[in-house]
Order: C-alpha cells, then sequence, then structure tokens
C-alpha cells in the first residue's frame, strides 16, 4: 500500500449522520490514488482481499461476496432481480422507510409482497411472524436490520432462528446497509441468507459501493432459477453478470463485465484492512487496534453514552425500549416546541452535523445521530463528547432564547 | 473549492488504456474530500453544477441528465428498463463488444432486438440503416458511437439525421462511454434522444458514475409509458425514482432516493470545472484552458500522431477506414509473430500501460491505447511522446529478441 505521506484530510464539520460518516485519513488517501487499470496485476488482489475481508467481518466462511459500484439501495434490485420469481411470494418485516422501499423494489420486479407493519419505533411480534409464515408460503423474508429512519433496531438472530424453525427454505434477507459492522451481526452462526450493505455507514469508507453477500442456499435459489431458464429481472443487478467477476478477481484473475469503482475499492480495502487488522498491527503500540467483536462493544459503550446524555437533556428516543434502539445511531423527537430550524442550525454552528427526519408521518418531529466507525472507535478524537456538549449546548441556547423571546 | 494544498497524486505508470484514464490533481484531491452529507447545502449546489456543466460539454439546452452511482452500463438498464417496454422494437447498430452487451440488456427487459452487424473494423452502411428502419416501426434505435473494443466512431450525426427522415419516431439512443468529452457531440444540434456515458473516459473523473442525458422527447415517451400505468422494469434504474432528485439538486434543494457518490461528486465537478472553464481561468495565463471544442481539435491531433507513428512502425489499425476510427482510442493488431505477451510487459517496463484486446474472435491478435482527457490536453506532462517512444522502443526490443532467439 502507498504510505500515506503528508495526507490529512481538510478541517470539516464533524458529520455525524447515519451515513456517510466521518472515515479515515488513510481511506481518503486511497481514494486519491491514481488512476489505476480495473484488470491490473496490482489492482486484482486488492479487489479479491476486499471479497475476503468482508467475509470476515460479517464471521461468514461460505457466502458469496457481491462488490458492485452503485449505491446501498442496489441491493435489493440484487434480491429482488436475482431471488424473487414473478408471483412469488415476499414477506416483508417493515420497521420504517426502508421497509417501505424495498417493498416497492420487490414489486418492481413482480413479487407478491405482504407486509407485516410495525408500530413507528417498535418491531414485529415473533408470534405475529410466526403466524404469517404458517399461513403463507414465502420465497423471501426481509427485514431491516437498523431501520436507517427511525434508529430501530431488529433481533436478526431470533428473527432468522424463526424462519428456519417455521418455514425453512424462506430465504432470510437482511437490510444491513446501517448496521454492518457497527451492530453484531454473525452470519453463519444465525444462517442468514443474504445481508446487503454499503460502503458509507459502519464500514468507513465513501459512497458508491453496493455490498452484498449471498448463503450457499441463495446462490442455490438463484441457480435453480436459472437451470429453469427463468431470466433475471435485471441486468445491471444480474448475479449471471457479476458471480464470475467475483469469482474471478477472489482468485487472483481479473474479469469484465462493468467497470469496477477502483478508486473507491482502494478506499474501502484500506479501511477493511483497518477493521480487520490484528490488534498488532496498529501503528501505535498503545493503542492497539479492535477486533471486530470489539467494535461491536465500542459502538454499544458509545451508543449507550449518547443516549443517556440525551435521556439526561429530556430528550426522549424514538425506538419504544431500548432493547429495539440501534447502537450506530440515535433517533430523537424533539423537545415540546422545539424544531429542526431551532436545533440544526445550533448544532451546525457548533460544527457537529447531524440529521433530520425522514420517515414521512413524523418527519419534522424527530432528527437523528450517527455514531459509527471511527467516530467511535478512535477515542482521541473525541466525536462522541463533542456530539454531547453540542446537543447540550443547543438545547440551553434555544431555552435561553425562548425565555428572552418571551420576555 | 477547497485549494489544492501540496497534494499530488503518486508516481505511477502511465494509464493509457480506454479508460480509465490518467485524471488531474484537482481531480483526486477532490475525492478525497472531507465525508459530507449528500443533503448538506455546501454539496447541493456542487451535484446542481454537475447538472449544468454536462449539458454545456454535450451543447444541449434542454436534455435532463441523470447523475447515477453505477458504472457505465448502468446507462444501458436506464434506456430498457424506462424507454422500451415489453415486446417492443429495438434496433442496435453493432460495431462491437458493446453491441452485443446492449442487445443483451434490452432484451433483458422484454425488447424484440433487431441487429445489424457491422464487419470487425467497419460501421453498417446507411443504405442498410434506412432499409431496416422503412421495414419495421422501432422503439429505439442504439448505437455506439466509439466501441471500445474495436476503436470503431460511428457517424452519430448522420445515424441521427437517417432516423429522423425515415422513422422520426424512433428514439436515438447513444453509448457514448468512450465518446463524451473526446469525440464531438452535438446533442441538440444533431437532434439525439440520450446519451449515455460514465465518468473514467473522457470526462476524466474516477469510475463509478453513470452519467446519462435524455432529450425532451425522450422524457416525454417515458412519461406516456407512466401515464399508461406501465411500470419501469428496473427499481434502481427507474426515472421515476431519479428525476424528482436531478431537478431538486439542480434548482437547489436536497431529495432523497439512494446516497449519491458524494466523493466522487467533487472529484466530478473538479473534472467537469477545468473542461468548461473560461479560457482566461487558467492559473497560468501562458496556457489558457481549451473550451469544449477545441479539447475536441485536441485529441484529434493527439489521435493522429499516435495513429501516424503506428503506420509507421507497420502496425495496422483495426478499424478499416480512417474516417472510422476514433479520435480518443487506438486499436492496432500485433504484427505477424507479436504477442500481448511480448507487448505489453515491454510497455508496462517503460512506465506505460496500454489494454489488450477485447472482441472476443480477436481477441488475442491486437490490443489498444487511450488517448483521452489530460493526456491529449495538457501537454505538457508529453504523454503522447512517451506512448509513441515506448512503442517503438518496445517492438525494436521485440525485434532483437527474435532475431537473437534465431541465431
Amino acid at each position: 500500500m502507498t504510505s500515506l505521506g503528508p495526507f490529512k484530510q481538510a478541517p470539516h464539520k464533524l458529520l455525524v449522520i447515519p451515513g456517510p460518516i466521518e472515515v479515515a485519513d488513510e481511506v481518503l488517501f486511497a481514494n486519491a490514488h491514481p488512476s489505476m487499470s480495473h484488470v491490473s496485476p496490482d489492482f486484482i488482489p486488492v479487489f479479491g482481499d476486499c471479497i475476503r475481508m468482508i467475509r470476515e467481518v460479517l464471521f461468514t466462511k461460505g457466502a458469496q461476496p457481491f462488490l458492485i459500484s452503485g449505491s446501498g439501495t442496489l441491493g435489493w434490485d440484487q434480491v429482488a432481480a436475482n431471488l424473487v420469481e414473478p408471483g412469488e411470494n415476499a414477506l416483508v418485516l417493515n420497521t420504517g422507510y426502508f421497509g417501505d422501499s424495498f417493498t416497492d423494489c420487490l414489486e418492481t420486479y413482480g413479487a407478491s409482497v405482504t407486509q407485516l407493519k410495525a408500530p413507528i419505533g417498535g418491531t414485529v411480534p415473533f408470534d405475529t411472524l410466526a403466524a404469517a409464515l404458517q399461513d403463507k408460503r414465502y420465497k423471501v423474508l426481509t427485514f431491516t436490520h437498523v431501520d436507517t429512519s427511525t434508529g430501530v433496531l431488529s433481533d436478526a438472530a431470533r428473527i432468522a432462528e424463526t424462519v428456519r424453525r417455521v418455514s425453512p427454505d424462506t430465504l432470510v434477507v437482511m437490510d444491513a446497509v446501517c448496521s454492518v459492522a457497527s451492530e453484531e451481526i454473525k452470519f453463519d452462526e444465525w444462517d442468514l441468507d443474504v445481508v446487503l450493505t454499503a460502503s458509507q455507514k459502519g464500514l468507513g469508507a465513501p459512497p458508491g459501493l453496493s455490498i452484498l453477500l449471498a448463503s450457499p442456499r441463495a446462490v442455490g435459489v438463484w441457480e435453480k432459477r436459472k437451470s429453469k431458464g427463468v431470466r433475471e429481472g435485471s441486468y445491471y443487478a444480474s448475479w449471471s453478470k457479476w458471480l464470475p467477476i467475483m469469482k474471478a478477481y477472489e482468485s487472483g484473475s481479473a474479469a469484465y463485465f462493468a467497470t469496477p469503482p477502483v478508486n473507491l475499492i482502494y478506499a474501502f480495502h484500506a479501511s477493511l484492512s483497518l477493521i480487520t487488522a490484528k490488534p498488532s498491527a496498529s501503528p501505535d503500540p498503545e493503542t492497539p487496534l479492535p477486533s471486530v467483536n470489539e467494535r461491536f462493544a465500542l459502538h454499544r459503550t458509545a451508543s449507550q453514552r449518547i443516549k443517556s446524555a440525551a435521556k439526561g437533556l429530556g430528550l426522549k428516543q424514538l425506538p419504544l425500549q431500548d432493547a429495539v434502539a440501534a447502537n450506530g445511531m440515535t433517533a430523537l423527537y424533539f423537545p415540546e416546541g422545539v424544531t429542526a430550524g431551532d436545533l440544526l442550525p445550533r448544532l451546525g454552528a457548533k460544527d457537529v452535523v447531524v440529521a433530520g427526519g425522514l420517515l414521512g408521518s413524523i418527519k419534522e418531529k424527530y432528527f437523528r445521530i450517527g455514531h459509527m466507525g471511527v467516530s467511535v472507535v478512535d477515542s482521541r478524537r473525541g466525536d462522541v463528547e463533542k456530539i454531547i456538549s453540542a446537543l447540550g449546548d443547543s438545547l440551553r441556547e434555544i431555552k435561553d432564547a425562548k425565555a428572552k423571546a418571551a420576555k
């Protein structure tokens, strides 16, 4: 790898939205890699390493990664166009905006979708899920591990266990765009079939890469479709096109379907190298690099600190119980009488950028803080402290301003 | 824009394949922009400017740009999924590998495709085209402006003129992945309907952005589909999803469908700013920046120098006539008895990276040189001279080695 040299990213406001997130200097420097051929012998192992390292992050030995130029959304198309044939049934556990959108995507490719909608801030009860699975045969079940719109965390292990028990052939598809590398995921142990994500959240790289891992069971279902002669519903998202490419790069040769985002693959490689590094690989012996499991713990700790500070400031979380609140982000209702226009600019003036609401019906009533990647793993940055103090200061300023105006 | 500061890309081999191409330091530095929110007021005008500038590069006032995270291939999906309804006819002018693939893409979405195949190195005769258009009603005609596999340049103006004359309602779709900003394109004057391209060739940015411009006529055809209730064939490539996003960013507000590749948009902005800059904007008054039209001329000149040097070395071009040879790349047959394994490593040892063949039937018999963007526009780099001398030296070395071995 090229040495980092004097590169240091420009001073900027702290970006703590639920993705894109702050990224390490090493990652940005890699994104500025000189132009390279996508079939160069120097680039091939970089791509191959990304395939191998993403398996490590997800604790899987046998899943097949797909790394494709595109946003996280493209993962839905991969599922809908490769795994579901027109007219087949899909069950969507809906915990927010992204459940609605995944439904829309599945229907575009001809799936017959049943949704189980959770109340805002809640999850679907497991007996409701079991009953639905008993009621009808579903080709796939999809759920959002962390719905970025609500900050609701689903119990992936228990969902997968329920499906395997009640409807063993149903494929378990997890939208993990806002959870990979920030929430615990054990692909093989939990017996998941698809985990789809993107580069710009917990994985700590710039946006532009759709990342999907498919279990041998899922690949088998797709192969059966092919053997029946049922054409995939998409060209760009077709596994027939991409599988040979992934296999080639992993085995050390190049193949061409569409030009990969070469620079971003270098950046992704730099971030994955940090995430999967042996503790001893740290450049600073005083601060060994955390393991993947330690990273999950660091995200939990940072999350608890932020959520507890928010509670202390009188803010109410959108998730209905702590057990269903994400560890990589926090969704908070504004206090009575406070709007996004009051709070977000005041945070911005303190160089802290958070996100507004996204879920249609309550969009104006809440805001979201992302706390993933270097912001929580590298404590020397002090990002968590900065978020907490900016939030407290801003709310006090608003209170003072309102008191003044009322006089 | 952030100042370039001390950033200079690392020394590396000269990349002169037909994309990705060498890019300017400014562009790579922009690709290393600190993480930014995709809905930030600072980012919105950057995205909006890209939309405005790409119109300038293509000489269009009224076309609608779509800038989507993905490779150039995604542009085909956009055409096939939005403009062609299942069962409708598409006519493909095939001048190489990319004609085969576009056909495959159109068929995936249900189009009934007729191909007019040119001989290797040639184009489809205009009377053949006119006869085909008279014979059947086609929803779209597609052609590859420069087929990257063969280096064949199609006469876009005359193709469009022929379609308008014989079959005025047929949409003229140009795959311009390997021609935008290196070959003359006059979108409005030539009355084109779709021009699709990618970021990593003449446009001089890293790969990862699908760029498509649609005429008001093409948008009208798509709107008619929507009004008839015919759903688009793709979710990720759906204009229903993307058009509101493009309109929002251009008008100065943010909207969300899928996270844009923020860093790459900064890089694309940096490259478009150089391409569309007023000559007076050059930092060095001695070397004013060329206009877009002057860039076309610079590509023609560099191309002629390389092609004439290759001819002098006894190399035969793949395009059958000079008039159908691209100006942004050169495809050359190996001399008798010389293989890719003889020539490419020798060029590589001289820090010049070219590409092998791509067209299946003759893949082993030829190689390709890209000469686009900064490599031809910034003469101070000396890239053209470097290509020519490395090619001459390598061929002489091969000759000497073969003579020695024969002794």
